[in-house]
C-alpha cells in the first residue's frame, strides 16, 4: 500500500478522501489556494503545500504545480477526488510520466468515456442500449439541424467533452437550434476547452438511474446497488438515493449486470459510475460515464457498508479487490443532501463569508455528514457552492426520510444561508414522499411550489 | 404512538432521545436547570421548561418540579435517559399516579433489580449463575465480616441500592473490611439514601461483559449481542466494544439466551441491560442489572441496525416488539470511546467553561459522534464530566480500531480540556489492541504507562 498520497482537490471531498487516508495509515498531503490556507482539508491533512493563487486555473487546476506538490512532498500517488483534474487525460499522463499513480481509471479509459460521443459508440458496440442520438462529434449548427432531423425532437444538445450542466441545452425545434448551438459551443469552449458538441433524443420525464462499479486489474468487478439521482436542479444534481424507490429486483441485477459487463467491455481500471435514463416503461438506455468518484458515493457507502474510498486505494496499489459481486447487498435505503451555500430565496445566489458557527445534525443511528466546512471556516466566492452533504440512512425508505426531515431540521450554519430548508420543502413534496419524482420535477414542479413558499415567507 | 414526550434528562443522552423523538414525529419537551438555559437540549426541544437552579436535586433530580412540567406541557410519557431518576422507583410510581408512562421498566422490575442483593437471589431462584456472594443484605460490619469469611478473600463490598461507582470498595482481609465498611457504608448513604451493603467474591482479572435486553408487554424479547466494558477506571466505564473480541458464537448465543431467560423470569418491560463478569476459563457470573438505557447502547445499534430508543417508545407506547430475536445479527464490530471534559495530565480534574469551537470527527463510513455539546455550549461545574461518545463501526475490530483511531486524532475542542488523547494512548496497548484487556487493566497496568507519558511530554 502507498505510504503517502497526494489529494489533488479541496473543500468536501479533500477532507473524505484524507480521513480515509487516516483511517488506512497513509500520510496525506494537501494541496491549497491562497484562498484556502485555513480550511478544514489544510488543517486535516498531514503536509499542506500551497500551489497558487485564489482561481482555480492558478491552484487546483494548474497541473505543473499540483504534480511538482506530489513529486517534492514525496507522494506516490494522486487522488483527484471529482471536479477540477479529476477527468482530464493530460493531468493522467503528467502523473504517469512522473512515476505518480492517479487514483482513478487509466487515460485511456477517461479519455474514451469522457467524449460523450465516443463513449456511446463504445457502449453500443458492446451491446449496452443508448439513447438516440449522433454516431459522432457535431461540429457546427448546420451539421446539429441535420442529426436532429433524423433522431427528432426535442433534443439535447450537449458539449461532447462536458459535465457539470455547462454547455448544455434543451432544444424543442429547429428555430430554437439555431439560437442556442453557437451559445452552447462557446460556453464548451470556455469550460473544456474543446468544441465538440453531440445530440441527444430526449426521454420524456425519465429518472436518472446510474450504477456505481469498480474493477481491478486482473479484471475482478463490482457493480453496486442503483441509485436515483433524478432531483436535479440547473442539470445539477440536489438530492441522491439508493436504491431507486421504483427498481424492482431483477430491475436492480439487470442494471448492474449491464453496469459489470460494460466496464470489462471497456477493460476499466479503478471506480466509475455508468448514468442511465429511464423511461416511463421502464427501458434504461446509457447516457454517460462518470470516470471518478462522484459525490453521491456516501448513500452507496451506506447501503452497502463498504468504503468506497479505501477500495479506490486497494485497487489503485494493484491490490486484488477484496470483495466480490455476492458479497453486496442491499441494506436499507439511504439518501443524501447536498447543502450549497446559496441563498434559495433570492435565486439561489451564492454565498460568501465566515461562519461563525456551523451545528452538524449527527448523533442518532443512520446519521452521517461529510462537510469541508467547520466553525470559523470562510466560504470563499472561488469555489463551487457545495459545502456538506447530510447523508440519512434507515431500515427503510420511510425511516431514512424521517431521519434526514431531522437533519435539516436541525442543521444551522449561523453567518452563510445554505439551502437546508429548500431540501426540507422538496422532500415534504408528495411526488417525492412516493419516491415518483423524474428529472423534471424540480424545474416544472416543484420551483413554482418553492416560489409561492418564498412569497408567502416574505409576506409574514 | 405518543404524541409528546418529555425528556427529564440533560446533556448527550437529552438531544440523543429528543433526536429520536424528532425522527418519530414526536413533540419533545426539554427540561433544564438554569445552568443549562442555553444548553443543547434546550435548543432542539420543541418545548422547554425550566425545573430548577444547577444542583441536581433542585432540578435533574427534583420528582415534583418534573412531573409538574410534564403534566403542565401536556406530555403523555416521560423519557428519563439515564443517572438521575432513570432507576428511581418513587419516580416511577409519582408518574405512574399522575397518568405519565415512564419509558423504561416497570416500578416493580426496578425495584427488584435495584437493590443488587435482592437482583442476585432474583437470578439465582431462576438458575442464571451468579457471583459468590452475600445472600441478603448486610447492615453493619460485624455482619460483614461473617458473611466475607465464607466467600473468602478478596472480596468487593458494594452499596446495595448503588451504581456509578459510589459506595464500593475492594477489600483484601478482615483488616481492610474494618476499616473500610464504615466509610463506604456513609457514602452509600450520601448517594442513594439507603445503607444496605453486600459482599461479593472478586473474579480475578475479568473481564466485564453485559447484554442488553429489550422485551415488551405481551412478552416479547430480543437479546442483542454482548458488549465487553471491560477498560474502566475508578469502576467507571471509558471505552466499550461490542462484540467481545474473545467471545465466540457458542458464548454469545449462551449469553443472550441466559439474558433473554432472566427477562422473562422477572417479567422485564422495556429495555434494561445484565452485566457478567467472565473469568480465564469463560464462565459467566450475573454481577448486577441497569434497568434503564446505558451509555454504551450506540455500539449495540451500530452492529445490529436497531435504533434502541426507537424500541424503547414503542415498547412504552404498547405496541409489539417489532423485531425478533431472528433479525439480530453481529455486523462488524463497533467501539465507543466517552469523551469527559477533564485533564487527564493533572489527575483527570473536571473541567468546566465555555467551548470556543468544537470539531466533529464524521465524515466517513462508520464514524458517529453523540455529543450534548456544541460550539459556545457552557460546560458546569454541576454534572457529569462526560460530554460526547465517539463511536466507530467497521467491518471488523481492525477497522473499528482505525477509525477511532482517526476520529480521536481529528477530535478538537477549542477552550475545555478532554480525555481524547488519553483513549487514543489507550486503544494503542498491545492489550487493548488484541482485545485483551480485562476490568483492571486500567488501574494496574494502564495507569503506570500513562503517567510516564504525561512525565515524557512535560519534560519536552
Amino acid at each position: 500500500m502507498f505510504k503517502r498520497v497526494l489529494v489533488a482537490n479541496r473543500g468536501e471531498i479533500a477532507v473524505r478522501i484524507i480521513r480515509a487516508l487516516r483511517e488506512m495509515k497513509i500520510e496525506s498531503v494537501a494541496v491549497y489556494s491562497t484562498a484556502d490556507r485555513d480550511s478544514l482539508h489544510v488543517k486535516l491533512a498531514d503536509i499542506a503545500v500551497c500551489i497558487g493563487g485564489p482561481q482555480p486555473t492558478d491552484s487546483y487546476l494548474n497541473i505543473q504545480n499540483i504534480v511538482s506538490a506530489a513529486v517534492l512532498s514525496g507522494a506516490e500517488a494522486v487522488h483527484p477526488g471529482f471536479g477540477f483534474l479529476s477527468e482530464n487525460t493530460d493531468f493522467a499522463r503528467v502523473c504517469a510520466e512522473c512515476g505518480l499513480v492517479l487514483i482513478g481509471p487509466k487515460a485511456e479509459n477517461v479519455e474514451l468515456m469522457g467524449n460523450k460521443s465516443n463513449a456511446r459508440k463504445a457502449m453500443q458496440d458492446h451491446g449496452i442500449p443508448v439513447v438516440p442520438g449522433s454516431q459522432q462529434a457535431i461540429e457546427d449548427s448546420h451539421e446539429a439541424l441535420q442529426v436532429a432531423k433524423q433522431i427528432g425532437y426535442p433534443v439535447m444538445l450537449k458539449a461532447a467533452a462536458g459535465g457539470g450542466g455547462k454547455g448544455i441545452r434543451e432544444i424543442a425545434n429547429e428555430k430554437q437550434l439555431l439560437e442556442k448551438f453557437d451559445q452552447a459551443q462557446q460556453e464548451t469552449k470556455l469550460s473544456f476547452d474543446d468544441q465538440d458538441m453531440y445530440l441527444e433524443k430526449i426521454i420524456t420525464d425519465p429518472k436518472h438511474v446510474e450504477v456505481q462499479v469498480i474493477r481491478d486489474k486482473f479484471g475482478n468487478v463490482v457493480a453496486f446497488p442503483e441509485r436515483d439521482c433524478s432531483l436535479q436542479r440547473n442539470h445539477q444534481k440536489m438530492v441522491e438515493e439508493s436504491p431507486c424507490p421504483v427498481i424492482d429486483e431483477s430491475e436492480r441485477h439487470y442494471l448492474m449486470s449491464l453496469a459489470a459487463k460494460a466496464a470489462d467491455a471497456i477493460d476499466y481500471l479503478n471506480t466509475g459510475t455508468f448514468e442511465f435514463l429511464m423511461d416511463k416503461d421502464h427501458n434504461f438506455y446509457f447516457m454517460e460515464m462518470n470516470t471518478r468518484l462522484q459525490v453521491e458515493h456516501p448513500i452507496t457507502e451506506m447501503v452497502t457498508g463498504f468504503d468506497i474510498v479505501k477500495l479506490q486505494l486497494i485497487v489503485a496499489a494493484g491490490e486484488k479487490l477484496p470483495i466480490s459481486q455476492k458479497d453486496v447487498k442491499v441494506n436499507g435505503t439511504s439518501i443524501e443532501c447536498r447543502i450549497n451555500a446559496e441563498d434559495p430565496t433570492m435565486n439561489f445566489m451564492p454565498q460568501a463569508g465566515l461562519i461563525k458557527s456551523i451545528h452538524f445534525p449527527v448523533g442518532c443511528l443512520g446519521a452521517r455528514v461529510d462537510s469541508g466546512v467547520d466553525s470559523g471556516s470562510v466560504i470563499s466566492p472561488f469555489y463551487d457552492s457545495m459545502i456538506a452533504k447530510l447523508i440519512a440512512h434507515g431500515k427503510n425508505r420511510h425511516e431514512a426520510l424521517s431521519i434526514m426531515d431531522r437533519m435539516l431540521d436541525e442543521f444551522t450554519i449561523d453567518g452563510i444561508k445554505t439551502n437546508a430548508q429548500y431540501h426540507k420543502a422538496l422532500l415534504h413534496t408528495p411526488t417525492v414522499l412516493q419516491g415518483m419524482a423524474n428529472t423534471e420535477f424540480i424545474e416544472k414542479k416543484f420551483a413554482p411550489v418553492w416560489q409561492q413558499l418564498v412569497k408567502e415567507e416574505e409576506t409574514k
